[in-house]
């Protein structure tokens, strides 16, 4: 594999400054599972109901020339907030779905003023479009997971968890494309080097794992409960080259487990986190993962853009 | 008025220690509303999703000697705050309900394993059957607001915030029968002395407003949106007696802006509250307080009980 730049811990800072005015820092809940402390990061509270505002407003601000417009492709997270981006900077925004991208996501996105494209049947098509719309001089293109500025930006919620809790032995996410992984592998690597991050899975997206057991980026198929989010078709080639440099470990979760995550966080804490927000927990849930005595756990509440009716 | 006794911060402080390894301390989530810093206290996600899970412990592991069963009246937030605590303690626990209660609440206070009583077509008569049951040897009843134990808990909610924002210069917080205002201004007025409290109620349920303008606590028509959770038809005389002691003022706000608050908190933050639970933001979004410019002020989202679907 090519030598894929990655971010560093002085990129991470730096992305920290820059979007500080316009991101949440946001809350860690302390909580008990089977008797065990868990840290969840609320990061559902983010602008725009995910972490994806992180990596979007770092590849914005941090562009050499202030963009005329952004795209960028995607119907779930990445979209809306590239359009929440695009709404509070001022820019333009076009964001390019496939045909049959649900009208909720939709709706929400032109909500924010952006200028919703349906373009064929697949993420491939929509992405391919949104690319040939980026060729104009001063048009910004980000990428839901795969560029240096995304993965910098996700790097922010890595060490921001590194500072709230600086005795934290493990942090849990999941894991779709890896802007989030690969971001908080490094941002944590920086401010709190003894902490490594478990990457979890739903067994309908297993990108990562496949990945990691192909030793490549490999074209998987994606389904289940939590595809709106984290059913990204391939590993980005960032992420890989950031797990593998660091070791990060993976393991699968069951949907089943996924929906009961959800149900757990509203039943015993109120907070209403879509699916992709429930699969970390589901690994300390179902036992996919088991903390040692005394380890000190994060898991990250990614984001909680799914209706909260049925919760 | 009788000289009423009030909690004192040293009384509060030790039901900090008391009660600490059985609740949460909630966090804050800093936004923006309409361009002013807002810190809002995520108390919905308490154990009980509300803020009174701090005065059922506390009235129990205060009280001189184990009780060795626990009654309530209450459909609501007390109601389950009180079984969660029979549950977690392993006390034998029976909640008095109005005939007319909802079946959802009750149906969540049953899971809890706590017998649940119909009695009565009102919330008054509820309550007498409870005393009555109370006055076996043993029985602890626990008042949902206007008790000793059940104010110095609430306390701790102030206590709390006073610490977490020590720069907080008013604190908002929506009002029924008073015991999370009284308690909060006697936890502040210890942790963060310069600080105030401004209570924030339903017009529909003016409980403060009504005895603050009759100088005592008086019976009033409650109804409304948030009247599950503030519809107490008379102030508690502790409530009283800690307002006027500290001048706390009160606003009035409309249901359609409870309505409306509760709205803004999903749609910008992903905070599912209960309509008493953005009460208090009610408030400041629409102007019936508006914070000095340099203002610190926190919102208290106190509870979160309610069906999520519509948001």
């Amino acid at each position: 594999m090519a030598d894929i730049p990655l971010p560093t811990y002085d990129d991470i800072r730096a992305a920290v400054a820059l979007i500080a005015p316009w991101v949440r820092r946001t809350p860690i809940l302390e909580v008990d599972v089977d008797g065990r402390p868990v840290a969840l990061k609320l990061e559902l509270f983010q602008h725009s109901g995910s972490f994806k505002a992180r990596g979007a407003f770092t590849s914005v601000l941090s562009a050499p020339e202030p963009p005329t417009a952004l795209v960028a492709a995607s119907g779930g997270n990445h979209g809306l907030a590239v359009a929440h981006v695009g709404h509070r900077l001022g820019i333009p925004t076009r964001i390019f779905v496939p045909e049959a991208a649900p009208a909720v996501k939709v709706d929400a996105i032109a909500a924010l003023g952006a200028e919703v494209d349906r373009v064929g049947s697949t993420y491939a098509e929509a992405f391919l479009a949104s690319r040939e719309a980026a060729e104009r001089p001063g048009v910004l293109a980000l990428h839901a997971y795969d560029s240096f500025g995304t993965v910098t930006g996700q790097g922010t919620l890595g060490a921001e968890v590194g500072q709230q809790l600086p005795d934290v032995d493990t942090v849990l996410l999941a894991v779709g494309g890896g802007g989030l992984c690969s971001g908080v592998t490094l941002g944590l690597a920086g401010s709190r080097p003894a902490a490594r991050v478990l990457a979890v899975e739903p067994t309908t997206c297993p990108t990562l794992h496949d990945a990691l057991a192909a030793g490549a980026p490999v074209d998987v198929q994606v389904g289940g409960v939590a595809a709106d989010a984290l059913g990204a078709s391939r590993l980005g080639q960032i992420a890989f080259a950031a797990v593998t440099e660091h070791d990060t470990a993976s393991v699968l979760v069951e949907d089943d487990a996924i929906v009961e995550a959800r149900r757990w966080l509203w039943r015993e804490a109120r907070v209403a986190a879509e699916p992709a927000g429930a699969t970390a927990l589901a690994a300390v849930l179902t036992g996919a993962y088991v903390p040692s005595e005394g380890e000190r756990v994060c898991v990250v509440v990614c984001g909680g853009n799914a209706d909260p009716a049925g919760l």
